[in-house]
């Protein structure tokens, strides 16, 4: 069989399997993920000996460290995804909901339901514990699933892919809803990101080469997170003491993380205020600060920041500071500069909160937080797939109800129109 | 300039409008409306003018009389957009709502903000009457607009679009929120589709040909409307006058209309009884009737209906009828044959009804009702840009909520992660 036909079988058996998962009950997918959970439980010994093999050809390619370290699995990680499955199982499940039933004038009522979207397809890096996650959160929101994971992760991802079909099957549920490819071959994901008739949404998980070309090639609606160049805006009007606990922790609670503020924006009338304690905070641990000329003329000794600077994710332990006229001009900044993911605002002055919640088109906009704190998890969301940096569909973190579409329902008694 | 620096320019224009009309206040919103509807109440004989124009040039090209009809204006016309324009304006404002603002553990808490999508690119045929609705729509909804009317139409649209940029220009707001593109060449289809930087979404309102052009060749999300091939499915616990009367309804209403019944599905036990007097009424008003064995059997003299009609979309006087098993066979049946518009069972069943109303994938899913109510006005959205056939972003007729996205808003008091 040519790759083609086989793609195309592997779409038609995820779409005959999501008419049964769209009509599974709340019980049956829960039942599956806690089966799927005990035989990760079970199957310790042969997930952690498929590991090896990745791990044992990746040092033989010169994978780096950090990329090992990625696709290692090891108890602890094991334990990651059985609670993973276990807690998305406990979440209310989302499909069939329906909302906004209204009488309507000619006397019918109408309403909306929560539904499925049908297939989703994951195209993912070296992480094997994805493969358990995102089957995990495309079953309890009643859609197929066809998994793609890194080639350096064949091994580990097929063992666990072996885990999830025992789980369906003793669950009862189509082995066919969850399909993790099994050949390496590059242009698999060519294939599944162009069968529209099959797959209902892409959502590619990695890094920013992986996302532009499934954007630029996907005939299939794609859910993407591009950068996250997060902003922190220290008005005027900010409590200091706020001021300065939110931006350090913004910048260094983690660094590689896309919620990461990477460019630090302040208000001249307290710059040269607010500026020396900070920076010291930050020095202390260890983050290079770059800045603009006026933040230069009050914190001595750091580099200039160029246009370059405004316009990169560091991940890293690096901060750009820019000294801005008031919020208008760090408005303005943000909307030349950020990539739309997360920016904040630290004011005690409601009108200016007020605006800046309003006027900053991103997917988070906050108030006194960290942007650290965008994340499905710390929204209440359950669990997320990711972070979509799209207007379209879905924004921001995309937990169980991004997954899902509403359609209308019609309850009428005879009713006809006039 | 180049046709693709032209466009590039719209598209930037569009950009920096859509910032200003995203913070715009519902009463700038609705007073533009209604400078935009006194405008065209005072240049009714420019308009008719213009239109006289293109009808002329579309009599000389050879249009046909249905489309020399759809191009016409007329006073009843032109009052019917002015009144489109107030009812839009007397809608409420679904842009800044705020939604689910709960405390999360952490502390902060967390809600969702209703927000403009940003830019919106319309494709349309030849009525001009929807560059003053989709231009209302989009408006009140906080977007900006690029339009682009067909060729046949020119001179009627951009004496619209004087009205439009006259009436924004009394209301204070940029000229470059509704931009009607001036050129008749084609290529600006392709450019406009391909923006992705400029443009949000596009929405192609026309022919099958236009729609699936701009699904193939858009680099920018589309929200599309495909075919309306819509099911009618006679239960045997159902109540036989109200079926008579909704499948005579749903097919004779209205012909040429998407959510018009194009396949009657009727259950084996009561084919006999209900098949006769239903197919009497309409044979009576001029429907041709094709049919499968089983329904030749019970009317004689109707044509035998062939695997094509069930794919039809007829948008005509005529009806195909299949006898079915049972409501799983209709099922089936529109499983296979339905576009996923509109599908209707008639049933006093409890049981069914639920199951019907759940396993049924189709974008409005109906109880006791006629398939003609498959519209957003009926449905109480206020006005519609488009019916949705897709899953992804907006599914079902499409108000102005489909025009808009929703952002996390994240209240905090200096909160940061632990």
């Amino acid at each position: 069989m040519t790759l083609q036909a086989e793609m195309l079988q592997i779409g038609k058996q995820a779409r005959a399997a999501s008419r049964t998962l769209a009509r599974a009950t709340t019980n049956q997918k829960n039942n599956v993920l806690e089966e799927i959970a005990r035989q990760l439980d079970q199957q310790r010994e042969q997930l952690l000996i498929a590991n090896n093999k990745d791990l044992a050809a990746g040092k033989d390619k010169g994978l780096d460290s950090a990329l090992l370290d990625r696709l290692a699995l090891n108890d602890a990680r094991i334990v990651g995804m059985i609670e993973g499955l276990q807690q998305i199982a406990s979440l209310s499940d989302p499909i069939g909901e329906i909302t906004d039933l209204k009488y309507q004038p000619s006397g019918i009522r109408v309403g909306k339901m929560r539904v499925p979207l049908g297939v989703v397809g994951i195209i993912y890096e070296s992480r094997p514990n994805v493969t358990a996650d995102a089957a995990a959160l495309c079953l309890k929101s009643g859609n197929a699933t066809i998994l793609r994971g890194g080639s350096e992760a064949i091994n580990s991802n097929q063992a666990i892919a072996k885990c999830i079909g025992a789980g369906l099957q003793a669950a009862g549920l189509p082995s066919d809803a969850v399909q993790v490819i099994a050949t390496t071959d590059r242009a698999a994901v060519g294939e599944l990101i162009r069968m529209a008739e099959y797959v209902d949404v892409i959502i590619p998980r990695g890094g920013k080469g992986l996302i532009e070309r499934v954007s630029n090639e996907a005939r299939v609606p794609v859910i993407k997170h591009l950068d996250g160049i997060c902003h922190t805006f220290i008005d005027d009007k900010a409590d200091f003491a706020k001021a300065i606990e939110v931006a350090f922790n913004a910048k260094t609670q983690r660094y590689g993380t896309c919620n990461t503020m990477e460019t630090l924006l302040v208000a001249k009338d307290i710059a040269a205020t607010i500026l020396p304690p900070l920076a010291e905070k930050y020095i202390k641990v260890g983050v290079e600060l770059r800045g603009c000329v006026a933040t230069q003329a009050i914190l001595a000794n750091i580099k200039l920041a160029t246009e370059e600077d405004w316009q990169t994710e560091y991940l890293a332990p690096i901060l750009s500071i820019r000294v801005v006229e008031d919020m208008d001009a760090a408005i303005q900044h943000i909307s030349q500069y950020s990539s739309q993911h997360t920016d904040v605002i630290i004011t005690e002055d409601w009108s200016r909160a007020m605006r800046f919640l309003t006027e900053v088109d991103s997917s988070s906009v906050m108030v006194n937080a960290s942007s650290r704190f965008a994340d499905g998890f710390e929204y209440g969301l359950g669990a997320e797939i990711g972070i979509s940096t799209d207007k379209f569909h879905a924004r921001g973190p995309v937990g169980l109800e991004g997954l899902t579409s509403q359609k209308f329902v019609v309850l009428g008694d005879g009713h006809i129109r006039q």
